[in-house]
């Protein structure tokens, strides 16, 4: 109950607060993971910025924090079979090749992150082809909504 | 050069990579802000959903961190003046107050990580009204476009 009551005093616009179910339904579910989705986008969009030299690299090392930690929750919000959204079915109907490269570019995203602390973003980047393979994944299991 | 190199290269389909220019103008600039606007948007709905109990809260301390990581970049995301984009003209004309409430913002969400990591995410979302008083900010400096 305190969890419904903060809920409901969050103040953020942003937010589209749903009855307090007590577990999620599909569509919660789906919305649930684009919001990770939609946080890679945004982060990884910020980056390609940085890496098109049209921002400063400043927050490169942030950026690159940000995008390993959604990248760490991405497989778990598809693991509930919940078709829908920009998913295609072959999500799960090929699981273990889509959880395989989930968990290929969370494994190479944390590890990017690692190389910025120790090393620096320039040693970092290096890899962020390999590490950032998004359009690999998304051509086989992504149908995008225009 | 390298940068750049790698820029063309990087695959990820949601990037609109723009021909490098050296420096931001004023539409990459505020393109770059919204890129981080909306990771707080995606982030704070995600942390909405799980306040709401339709989604379980394993990530919990995970988005509490996107938060904080996000929050420490939005103020410098706005110093360069370039109007536009759902941001009023308020934000550089009362600048005091714009970057009092910015730096509030990320000071308090990073209190808000910090918590969770130490006492866990019971302790932390004590705090997250406060934290994420995004309406009050929003409602003098952000004209909405729906």
């Amino acid at each position: 109950m305190m969890r419904a009551t903060r809920a409901a005093a969050f103040g953020a616009a942003a937010i589209m607060l749903m009855p307090a179910a007590g577990h999620a339904d599909g569509k919660e579910t789906i919305e649930y993971r684009q919001h990770i989705m939609k946080t890679l986008n945004e982060q990884s969009a910020a980056l390609g910025q940085i890496l098109s030299t049209t921002i400063p690299g400043d927050n490169t090392a942030a950026h690159l924090e940000a995008i390993a930690l959604a990248a760490s929750l991405a497989l778990k919000a598809f693991e509930a079979k919940a078709p829908g959204g920009e998913a295609k079915p072959e999500v799960w109907s090929n699981w273990a090749d889509f959880s395989k490269r989930m968990n290929d570019f969370s494994r190479k995203t944390a590890e990017m992150a690692k190389i910025s602390r120790e090393q620096g973003t320039d040693a970092a980047l290096a890899n962020v082809v390999d590490a950032l393979s998004c359009k690999g994944c998304h051509d086989v299991y992504r149908a995008e909504k225009k």
